[in-house]
C-alpha cells in the first residue's frame, strides 16, 4: 500500500455530553472533593517552572511531610497509585534480588506482580481477603526465607477493607533483618488513620491524591528513608520516569524533571492547609468515628463484614452481599434511584462485596444517607435479616 | 535507637497562599486554558468504573483517533509526555536491542537517554540545535547502521522551536528497512499541525494534554499501529504501569487499568468537542497564521530566530537574545512588570534564547501584546536592533 492509498480518518460521531446529577460518592476513590478545593481545580495555567509553582511546592511538601511523619523529601509524580508501586521497586533493587511481599488482597498482589515483572524474585506471605497479616505468622515465615533484601505490604487493602498493623509488622522485620527495606503501599490510609514513617522505621511509602487527600485523582506521593536512598544508588532496576534522584534534584528547586499536573497541586496546596487546620488528630478521630458507625449500622442490619474485626479498615468498609441478593443489580439500583455510588468487589470477590468508602472528605450524614439506602434496597432486592 | 525515641515531625510553617496574577502564558506548555475548559475541571468527582466516566471515554478516544489519524486505540495514562517516551521504548524493544534516535533537540536526546537507561543500543543521528534532521543525511546515516529494530524521533522538538519533517523522515525510513518501528514524540505537534499517524505509516504516536490540547497537564495519550502491538507482544523490557496491553483491554470497558485523572477526562472532553467545531484544517490554519506572525515580528525587529527558517515550528518559536541583554533579567521583567510570561533555554541554550509558545489556545491579541513588550523590553536592555 503507497502512502497515498492508506485510509484517513473521518470525524467520528459520538454521543452528546449530558449533565452527571449531584451523587453521593461513596466508593474508596476518588474521593468526593469539597467544592472549595473543586473550585481550586479551575485555576489558569502557570509556568511549571516558575515563582508561583516554586511556593507551591514550598508549603505542599513539607506539609506532606508532616502527614507522612517524615524528614525525607516528599516526591510527586504525575501517576496514579500503582505508579508508586512501580516506583518504589524499580528505585530499591536490582533483577534476581530476592523479596518478601506480604499480601491480604487485591493490591498486595499487584505489589508481588510488578516486581516479577521486573525480574525480582518474589516469596509472597498470604493471608485470607478479609483478614489482616498475622505478626506472629508473618515472623515464622520470615525466618524460613533466604535473605531478602525488602519487605514489601499494604497498609489499608482497598480491596477488603482490612488494615495491617504496619507498626507492628515493621519492627518485627527490623528486628529479624535490620538492613532490609520496609515499603508500605499507604495509598488508602495516609492521612486518614495513623501512618508514621519516620518513628516506625518504614522506609518507603507512598500514597495518591484521590484517597485520603480530599483531591481529584492524578498525583502519586512517595518519600524514602536515608536507607532506602543509600540502596537506590545501587538498585539497577531501570526507571527514568519513576526516578527519585532526577526528582528530588528538581524539588530542590521547587521543580519537576517534567511537566507536573498544575491543577492537582492547586487542590492539594489548600486542601493540605484545611487538613491542617482541621487537624490531624481530628483527622484521625473522625475517620475512627465514620469506621465505627458503618460497622455497627451493617451489623445491625444482619449483614457480614469481610474484615476480621480486630483489623477492619476506617477508611473502606467490604460488606458481605447476603445470599440470594444480587450485588450488581442492587448496586445499580443505588446509583440510578438514590443517587449514592458504592464500589463493587475486586477478582474473586466481584458479584459477592459491596464497599462503602469513608475517606478523605465526608459529612456524617452522607454515611447516614448511604447506609439507609442500603437496608431499603436489601430488603427490596430480597434480603429478610 | 528504638522506636519510641525516634523523631516525629512537627507542624510546619509556610509562606501564605496569594492570588496569582492573570498572566499571558505563553510558555510551549502548559498552555492557557480556555476558561470555559477550566471550568470543567472544578466539576465533581464520578466513580471511574461507572457509566459517566465510560461515557467520557466513548466520546475521547474516537475524537483522538481522528487527531491521531489512526484506527489503532488511543490509550491514555496519568503521566507527563515523558512517560509517553517511556511506554513506548518498554513496549516496544528488549534489552540489547538496536534502535537509532534521530535527535534534534533536548527532548530527542531524552528518548536517546530512556532507551539507554532501558539498556538498548542506541545510535544517534544528531543535527545541531536549530536544525530539522535532513532527509539526505539521515538516509545515508542509516544504511551505514546494523539492523536496527526501531527509529525514533521527535515531531516538534519543543527546546528549539524545529519541526521535523515526519513525513519525509518515515517514508524513507519505511523504505530503507520496512519492518522497523518509526516512534514520533508528538507531544508538542500533535492537534496542532499536520501528524497522520496511519496515512504516514507511522507505528508509535504520543503527546500530552497540555500542550495542543487546551487541556491542564497529568494526561498522556499514545496510540500504537497493529505492527508495534505485534513487536510489544515480543518486547521483554519490564513494564506495569505504562503497558499497553492492560490499558486497552480495560479501554474496552472505558476504563484504565488503574484509576485515572477524571477532572483533566471532563476537560479534554469539552476541549475535544471544542476542536471539532472550529475544525481541524482551521486550527492547523490558525497555528500557521500565529507562526507566520511571531516570526515575521521578530525578524521585523531585528532578532534572530534560532529555528532554520524552513523547519521553524508553528507552536513555538525560539528567539535568540541579541548580544548584551540579559535574558532572565529580560523575563523577570516581562513576567512581574507586563505579566507575560516567556520560556527560557534549554541546557546549553540557558540564557541565549527565549522561547515563545504559540499553541493549543490563544488569541492574535495575546502574541501581540507579548511581541510589543518584548520590543519595548529588548530596547530597555539595551536592544539597538
Amino acid at each position: 500500500m503507497t502512502i497515498q492509498e492508506r485510509k484517513s480518518i473521518p470525524i467520528p460521531q459520538v454521543e452528546a455530553r449530558v449533565p452527571i446529577p449531584q451523587q453521593n460518592l461513596r466508593i474508596p476513590g476518588p474521593t468526593t472533593v469539597p467544592p472549595v478545593i473543586l473550585a481550586e481545580m479551575a485555576r489558569p495555567m502557570i509556568n511549571h517552572r516558575g515563582p508561583e509553582f516554586a511556593a507551591i511546592m514550598r508549603r505542599v511538601t513539607p506539609r506532606l511531610q508532616y502527614f507522612f511523619q517524615t524528614a525525607s523529601p516528599v516526591l510527586t509524580y504525575p501517576a496514579s497509585g500503582t505508579g508508586g508501586q512501580e516506583s518504589a521497586i524499580a528505585n530499591l533493587f536490582s533483577a534476581g534480588d530476592h523479596i518478601v511481599v506480604i499480601t491480604i488482597g487485591s493490591f498486595g498482589n499487584r505489589l508481588a506482580k510488578i516486581a516479577e515483572t521486573y525480574g525480582l524474585q518474589v516469596s509472597r506471605i498470604e493471608f485470607p481477603w478479609g483478614q489482616a497479616a498475622d505478626p506472629d505468622i508473618v515472623e515464622a515465615r520470615l525466618k524460613t526465607f533466604k535473605p531478602y533484601s525488602g519487605v514489601l505490604m499494604t497498609h489499608n487493602e482497598t480491596s477488603t477493607g482490612v488494615m495491617n498493623d504496619v507498626q507492628t509488622l515493621a519492627a518485627l522485620v527490623r528486628r529479624l533483618a535490620p538492613d532490609t527495606l520496609i515499603v508500605v503501599d499507604a495509598v488508602s490510609s495516609l492521612g486518614c488513620v495513623p501512618m508514621e514513617m519516620d518513628p516506625w522505621d518504614v522506609d518507603v511509602v507512598f500514597t495518591g491524591s484521590q484517597k485520603g487527600w480530599m483531591t481529584p485523582p492524578g498525583l502519586m506521593m512517595i518519600a524514602a528513608s536515608p536507607r532506602a536512598w543509600e540502596a537506590s544508588k545501587a538498585a539497577r532496576l531501570p526507571r527514568f520516569y519513576f526516578d527519585w534522584a532526577s526528582s528530588r534534584k528538581k524539588l530542590e528547586l521547587g521543580q519537576h524533571p517534567t511537566t507536573p499536573p498544575i491543577s492537582i497541586f492547586y487542590a492539594l496546596d489548600l486542601a493540605l492547609e484545611m487538613m491542617l487546620a482541621e487537624g490531624r488528630e481530628a483527622i484521625f478521630a473522625r475517620h475512627q468515628r465514620i469506621g465505627d458507625y458503618v460497622r455497627l449500622r451493617a451489623k445491625a442490619m444482619g449483614l457480614q463484614l469481610l474484615a476480621d474485626h480486630a483489623y477492619a479498615s476506617n477508611t473502606v468498609t467490604a460488606v458481605m452481599t447476603p445470599e440470594g441478593v444480587d450485588t450488581k443489580a442492587m448496586l445499580k439500583k443505588l446509583r440510578e434511584q438514590d443517587r449514592i455510588v458504592l464500589g463493587g468487589g475486586q477478582e474473586h470477590l466481584d458479584g459477592k462485596i459491596f464497599r462503602v468508602g469513608h475517606l478523605g472528605f465526608f459529612q456524617h450524614a452522607e454515611l447516614v444517607e448511604a447506609m439507609d439506602a442500603v437496608e431499603k434496597r436489601l430488603h427490596e432486592f430480597g434480603f429478610k435479616g
